[in-house]
């Protein structure tokens, strides 16, 4: 029996006759994916031309009977996708869409009963980007590019470093975005941040020593560390960012993320990073800075990385594409000191090279053409305005129930909690509603630290973050009420 | 000043009038890549129009005052790069050869102060295949269909444990010609087959255990034992294959190379494969095969994987795709027994995913459309006749000199030495005149093991082996008489 049979379910459906589809309200699929697959379709079966205007997302909205945010979203993502065209002042178009297209269903899977393990990330996975608005096509377009003229660059021409020309666009960008000048012979590229962190542990670390490690701070971190047998120094966090390892524990290294520290947000003050630098050249220590997701500030001037400031001499500095590219492309990089190449470049083939060599000349091209920064400065945005909403949520509707602060960048806010409430409750209390909150206090080593909840605001549209704050809601008000009674 | 204005080289040069290109026989450059440069250069230029037939390699061999298989080596990279097209019996001709393959200079690399370390395997590297073979056309093309067709598949639509598409195509892959019979879901990608044993590692071990590791063998696999603080217990290996371990060590876990013993040759007996299952079953042991270049027989029945004699029931299956691609896709893949999978599974993501996801539905791809058999097939018999080339350049001209057993498998022999010559001697010299030979001492664990040279023979023409032997040669003399002497 097909959906249109079922007498029962009409009551929850809206028709426009303008583009003759319904919305099922009872249907799992959320609102504005029913409102793109009835585009796609409309596109790719030509009832909607090249060229053809679409409504205005309000008109749509009010015949619809959704929310304005629910048909931007859906717009916003078809030309994510490459189906619609937005110009300023004069609405959404339909693109040419070529033979090539017809076989590319987006969201096309392979339909298996593997796939019940493909999960989409729920609402508020941290650090999670949106790969919905990702441009899959021009990216597709820079990859087709090298294998047609240059077929050979994927698996040849590069050394354990990686692709020279990769190399030298990273150079080009933390000269640019981060403030670090460096040779991109100083630039190596690995299978994403963790491999890049776990290769200046080899380097820079023996078994039995003291590293220091930020409270709270990233956990696979943590493994790391003791997997290569390092006794972990935590440094607390206070206004200014970590605090200086105590004199007794003397680490000789020191993980941080002076940009914006994770979990917690903020940057770590000018006067700390000296003293940290100057610790460094103290002591003969070295600073590795995890660089997660400085690409991501909202309001004033971008903060410079700590290696920039110290002209990598005791700073080491560690980049992920993950942010951008989710982390699928798995690709990092570190730039190292000049001083310690002749150390690094042999230990990247010593446990087997991991970063893959295929995307690296496709990158390089994506970042050359100003795709990347494109698309870079286009999620920004987007990113930004789904900030906006959830903060501006938070202060309307979670007066008594938590307080956080505003740092203006990353892609997660931190919903501290007051000490009646537990924030592990509270995050099973929401996985249950198909809710997803990271609790703070796992992000402690003693896994009783602050108490509060990682927001994540990058992968989900507002019409998507809508529903699961009335869920974390009351999540939150049951968990009060039973403190409170 | 030009070359050609260099009138005390002319007495170097040949010009073939036909081609009007010359060998520079004082040039660095192999002359085979001479030849190719010139032929793709009055291809790109049109003066070798599509369709045009190539004289012969016996002509031109005679023309230019060069070696038969000189030619021939030229013509077949040519084929291979798409250049020309091979036909049984009517000789070389030229393709079409489209717009896009003016831009793609073979060999272009970033002329930069780095390309110094780009250095080309010399003969005998083991274990390298031939890059220049690879058919870089086909592969740029399964590439772009997924570019074309379903571009978002390149960054979404996996699990941690990779593509699906991927790990179907490999199921069959093992099925066919390794005897596993195993579900997709027993396949997890991984970034190469060293990340492959390091996840096995993290899985099945845990610090202060004993692993039983084959002496001589892998040598990065001692260091990753090392890492995970592994005790190791080495198997010598004798006729069979490697030896049981002695009673007292019990490890729960050795690693084995059964099908063609690393560094050594030579298959594992199906006596010795069984009694190794049987001490896995009674004490509850774990055997991890490492089929790193199974691919490669050359001569009677393939032996099928242990893991598939076994029912994958105490043996993990380890394979890789480097013997095809190069290690620079970085793609390995571990068949996990059902029993295993809950604990792999989350194992993969603790320590950061590293397998790039890009490559994984275009490879899915190139398998299933056959190409990448088409390729296999194609290698396998230019391998095998690089091996029986060097093989009989071994019984004709190395005499007194050494020993091999032929295994009629893998990717490299072993030419054995008298106690007299030091093996890892022999190698110095023999790279201060530009040959590479492995020291067989330092593939076991006490670097004084079997005393040899490891000879790579899949990665070089016959034309690039020729002179390399006859340094090896020399080498080897020196050694005799000085030992002699």
């Amino acid at each position: 029996m097909s959906k249109t049979e079922l007498k029962g379910h009409t009551k929850a459906m809206t028709t426009t006759p303008w583009l003759a589809f319904s919305i099922d309200r009872a249907s799992k699929k959320p609102v504005f994916e029913q409102i793109c697959e009835a585009l796609r379709q409309s596109i790719i079966g030509g009832s909607l031309a090249e060229g053809a205007k679409l409504p205005p997302t309000r008109v749509l909205a009010t015949e619809l009977g959704v929310s304005r945010s629910t048909t931007v979203t859906a717009y916003e993502q078809l030309v994510a996708e490459g189906y619609l065209h937005s110009q300023r002042g004069s609405g959404f178009t339909v693109c040419a869409v070529g033979e090539a297209d017809l076989a590319a269903k987006p969201g096309h899977r392979p339909q298996t009963e593997d796939e019940a393990q493909v999960k989409l990330p729920l609402p508020f996975e941290a650090g999670q980007p949106d790969m919905r608005l990702f441009p899959h096509r021009q990216w597709a377009k820079a990859v087709a590019r090298v294998c047609r003229t240059t077929p050979q660059l994927m698996l040849m021409g590069g050394t354990a470093a990686g692709n020279f020309e990769l190399r030298k666009a990273i150079a080009a960008h933390v000269a640019e975005w981060r403030g670090i000048e460096a040779s991109p012979h100083q630039i190596l590229i690995t299978a994403g941040s963790t491999d890049a962190l776990d290769l200046c542990l080899r380097v820079l670390s023996s078994r039995g020593e003291v590293i220091g490690l930020e409270d709270p701070g990233y956990a696979p971190l943590r493994h790391i560390a003791q997997f290569h047998g390092l006794q972990p120094a935590y440094l607390e966090i206070d206004e200014q960012g970590a605090k200086l390892p105590e004199a007794e524990y003397s680490p000789r290294l020191v993980i941080l993320t002076p940009s914006h520290q994770f979990p917690l947000g903020g940057a770590m003050s000018p006067n700390r990073r000296q003293k940290f630098i100057s610790w460094a050249q103290a002591t003969g220590g070295w600073v590795i800075e995890d660089d997660y997701d400085s690409e991501f500030r909202y309001a004033g001037r971008p903060i410079p990385a700590m290696a920039g400031f110290d002209r990598l001499r005791r700073v080491i500095y560690v980049g992920s594409f993950s942010k951008i590219f989710s982390n699928s492309l798995r690709l990092g990089y570190v730039v190292v000191p000049e001083d310690l190449l002749e150390q690094f470049r042999p230990a990247i083939g010593r446990s087997g090279l991991r970063a893959s060599y295929m995307p690296q000349q496709a990158l390089a091209e994506f970042m050359h053409s100003g795709e990347f920064y494109r698309h870079l400065r286009r999620v920004r945005r987007t990113y930004g305005e789904r900030r906006k909403f959830l903060l501006d949520r938070l202060v309307q509707d979670f007066g008594g129930l938590g307080w956080f602060r505003d740092h203006q960048a990353g892609m997660q806010t931190v919903l501290h909690l007051p000490g009646s409430v537990h924030d592990k409750d509270v995050a099973r209390r929401a996985a249950d509603q198909g809710v997803t909150v990271q609790p703070l206090s796992r992000f402690s080593a003693s896994g009783a630290g602050p108490n509060g909840l990682l927001l994540g605001f990058c992968g989900f549209s507002e019409a998507e973050m809508s529903p699961a704050l009335d869920v974390l809601k009351l999540c939150l008000e049951v968990g009060t009420s039973a403190a409170g009674g």
